[in-house]
């Protein structure tokens, strides 16, 4: 079996996912390439050593552009915060490397336009780069279940989609002022960092957005940095929008980092006119259906356990309701990259879909600003 | 004990509803007053007395104008389809007549402002006329239990209001035109019928809206009416909006006739800076709470079930969890009507706000063939 | 319409739940019979008048005599502590009125056995005494709906039967010392009080039970009075026991007082052959339904919210899941009390049924005491 | 940090789980110590290369006694079938090798006490050998967390512990007859396949039991073999058992392999007298707390999500809510495991917990057989 080299950015929250992902991997999935943790690098060489130890990579580097001309590193996975991406990606797409960068792909569309370029600069027919973005929670078996309701017209037309990533890390006045509250660091708030996640969602199942209108806010506006100083919050902490779809269906997006009691509140409801579908990341391993030809006093809400008929479980559990964890989206995502890479697989998530994210993104904030609906091109 | 004489027009859906209402609400509460069933206006007098007879009134008519006259009639009741409020509360109203009329108020702001214009010319202060709503979700122990958490700060400033008034009753293509679909006879349709109600429990428990910008659309265009014709439905199928609050909370309100599966969902999520709560009227007896001041390891959502603790259950029984009805909820509503009437007691919902509901939902209109957002007066 | 004069022992909990019932009767279900609150007897005749006033009775008697020499009552009906229930009963059956009695019926099945008895001589083919219990929980929708789903056999063969009744109204140690906790005035603790319907639910469903295996425990074993005095707990605070079902099934039956954090903790859940269902009356509008023959990836545990396919549900309401209240289940069974007087119609709990329940409860004590399964007669 | 080379007999369901757990465990927890895949035995050579190219270890073999001798195997891990389990482990631990077995340690107590004979003569001071069962939903983080709410008193005296295990994997009459049908083979049915992890779950929660009363059925009497050959099914499909635990408290443990509906039913309701918690596995990440001092209106189950406050979850990711997986809790038994060998650390379940728990079985048997309650020694 081919061994993949990986040369990773960043072992923070994320970095260790990925770590975890690679390492588990094959055991899973026992193909079709297997992952091998080459090289992590960090911000410098004493943390990247310890790391690359704790997180089984062979080295640590202090200076992640020493993966660009590593032979042995055949991706470059880059888990670092969000204003780092452009110029990593970029360098690492000019190294000839296939790249795996945790999403939001970049601080807006502009950025993310660099890096396309960048990349169709770069690929060719004959040696193409692999490009996946980590939407790791597209990967759940559970959402695959649901895109097939949709795809096969199992749900009818899909007439509304409300979701919403909404959670409480920064609900306390007292989470001190970091990156994430940062313009130049992080771009934008919430909308950036679940927001991102929500919108990819709603594009997954409910196809491309035609208009939408938007609004922000920022409730808690001045928080303490590390250091003491009281400093002004830059960005979102909740952010909401009506979308009309191309399909002509209506939808509301949500966001909010202020959510009190969500934890992982990637949550959805889509009404077709044939059934409708319900979902909560915070009980992944479930999926409710109501099917509108039920017989009459049989019709409610039924809610589906993961089993190995959904895509890519059996791969971990033969056994019904042994659910997954969220470790386990990234491993699936892992087995994605593999595809890609050995097969030409698609990926969930490319570099212009991650464009098109960046794009709604981008329109929902001047959207607020002007207090009208924009059109999406 | 004070008798007060009632004169329902409407035997219908929620006409009997009051009827049962008006039955029981002694045995309930013991006081303040006694309503009296005395006559019941239908469409003609054999319906009229067969419906009499059957809901307990003591006598039927065909004419609705006769209750107007009527010496032993203290208020009239409005249980008819919207486009006839109009006419009948300002009758009703010019009679001398206590009102207590079904939401919504009328078929928009103007006919609201023309009923208040009757009520305001004929109320004195000697002989004040009680003016009622009805919008029984409101009268909900539970509702009142979630205002209570608001008012005192409980969950200190709210931050985001979530509703949603969804059902399924027109969800079939095959369910046949009626008056609800006829923009003269009904004016809205999700937003008038039920959008009514949530936008009610906004205002009831995160205060008036300062602006919005609204959407709405009418999925199955054409429907046959009972003759089998085929005609073109005037009003929508769902509607959503994004609003603001004056109080600078963000919201997000939406309706729909034909989200499958949601039979009464009336559903909310609030969020504040101290907690968080949930409601879904399907489940009408359990109230969520988050609460952030929880010790480390023991904070969640906390299911909470009425009990005697709760304003107005302890009349329906001393055991907690022993759950209200749909029809319970009327009958504190009534009780709400007799202690405005022997005591002057405030309302939930009067024609002032009743109009307030009927100008947010023109604006939401609106709005949403403008693409922009609108402010509210 | 026939009126149906009723006569009420009690005026506390339950009685006042027969109140509102027999008050909203008639303008929820309009017939067959209407029941007229004639006199309600208390412990005195102030207590009496008092609360016959509050509940909307015609007279107040301190003296439940009066009631068997009443030409205008026509049912007695018994709402008092348990150890009243059989000299109640005999003397109004002796008095050749009908009678509707609360559970438990009696403190033991010889008590029981002697209500029969007086029954036996007293009615006649020509005038029959209709006699049924007060199981309200068996009157729920949901639970005909249960029924009718194991005895089409769309369940299969039933294999198993969990059933609790559990509680918390005693679980605090403060709870003082009362009838409920005497032998001679309760008989037994939880047992009698909840486990009785724990009991009736499970042979309703399951059909009888042929062998038993119980245990019971008092866990608070002292308890003050309400003058302060420490008194000895004489009855249990849980009780549980393995069962076998003449059909072959297996079941479990478990009550308790003490459960902390239950309040109407009736729950169950069947496995058929074919199908599972689950219930619990804390949201006794729905009936979770699990059916074995769902197409692959599309089983799961199915939530129905009541409809109007639902038996009496569309007398209270049109609409799907405007579910009902604790209170509307005793205007069903007042609904069958009405049925059976004036057209033969079975009750869902006579005395026999009732006898039964009682002989299952000396059982379990004494299997109990004796450390072994008893064969039920 | 210090190699542990793992050799596992087994690669089916179980065997794979382990395998992911052990290449994932470092990535996880980096350290105390690292397992390494060295050896995986199968039926035969030809699967035991190819189960060990999967499952990533270093070498297969037909023979499983290779593992034996090789020195660089420390610990045996047996995943094979139950009958097999005693000579493996007593071969293991003759050769001096750690040994961690998955449950049920045997086919009765009598085989479990073979196995502690051949430790006990086998075990030094100087070289302790570690002994762990493969009892994995102890390991998560939200009994850890219920374990530490009874073990410091939060929920007072425990008064009552209510338990099952059921599936449905032979639900259907179609399954046909294997290996778990055969009492040679396997020995009980459910009894030893589910109701050993409930067994064990209530002994980890509630403390040793004393006493119980047992019954078991067996309801799919006959299955096809893979022959075609219609047999007789010899062991149990439903079990189920009255309990007392020597604390005085009651209980009810049952298990079940035709409770159609149920995937992963593990789930348990424990009653204090200061608090209740329930449990179930198809939602291995929630715990509900029901606090009997909560303030009037505010007392409700509270459904706590995993966070880092729980034991082990921060070594998976920092973020609460961010749930684990069935998979995930292997790699938790892992690392106890390894902070067994390395550090003397204690295991959740070794040689004599797992004696106590065939004991149980045993006992429940030949109290279903003699239909009387049975002291526990």
């Amino acid at each position: 079996m081919r061994d993949i080299g990986i040369g990773l950015i960043g072992s923070g929250y994320i970095g260790k996912t990925h770590a975890i992902a690679y390492a588990a991997h094959n055991a899973v999935f026992g193909g079709p390439a297997r992952p091998v943790c080459r090289a992590l690098a960090e911000i410098d060489q004493q943390k990247a050593d310890q790391e690359a130890t704790s997180l089984g990579f062979k080295r640590g580097t202090g200076n992640w552009r020493d993966l660009l001309d590593a032979d042995d590193i055949d991706v470059i996975a880059i888990a670092t915060p969000n204003a780092l991406h452009k110029e990593m990606a970029i360098a690492a797409i000019q190294a000839g490397k296939h790249v795996y960068i945790e999403k939001p792909l970049a601080l807006d569309a502009t950025e993310a336009e660099a890096i396309i370029n960048a990349y169709e600069a770069q690929t060719t027919n004959t040696n193409p780069l692999v490009h996946m973005l980590g939407y790791n929670y597209l990967c759940n078996p559970m959402i695959s279940v649901a895109k097939t309701m949709i795809d096969s017209g199992e749900l009818g037309e899909i007439v509304h989609f409300r979701g919403r990533h909404n959670e409480d890390y920064m609900a306390s006045p007292d989470v001190p002022f970091s990156w994430r509250c940062s313009r130049t660091a992080a771009g934008t708030g919430a909308l950036g960092d679940m927001g991102s996640h929500i919108i990819g969602m709603a594009m997954h199942l409910a196809g491309p957005a035609s208009s939408l209108s938007g609004d922000t806010t920022t409730v808690i506006q001045r928080r303490k940095d590390h250091t003491g100083t009281m400093r002004t919050v830059e960005n979102d902490d909740q952010a909401q929008a009506l979308v009309r779809f191309e399909s002509g269906a209506m939808g509301i997006l949500e966001t909010s980092r202020i959510a009190l009691g969500k934890k992982q509140g990637l949550a959805f409801e889509i009404v077709g006119t044939k059934g409708s579908i319900e979902f909560d990341q915070e009980r992944m391993n479930e999926l409710r259906l109501y099917e509108a030809n039920a017989p009459i006093g049989r019709a409610g809400f039924k809610t589906l356990l993961v089993d190995s008929s959904c895509p890519d479980f059996g791969a971990f559990c033969p056994a019904p309701g042994h659910g997954l964890g969220y470790n386990d989206l990234k491993i699936i995502e892992v087995n994605r990259l593999m595809k890609a890479i050995v097969a030409g697989a698609p990926v969930p998530v490319d570099l212009y879909q991650a464009r098109d994210i960046e794009r709604i993104i981008d329109t929902w904030i001047t959207s607020a600003e002007q207090r009208t609906w924009l059109n999406l091109d």
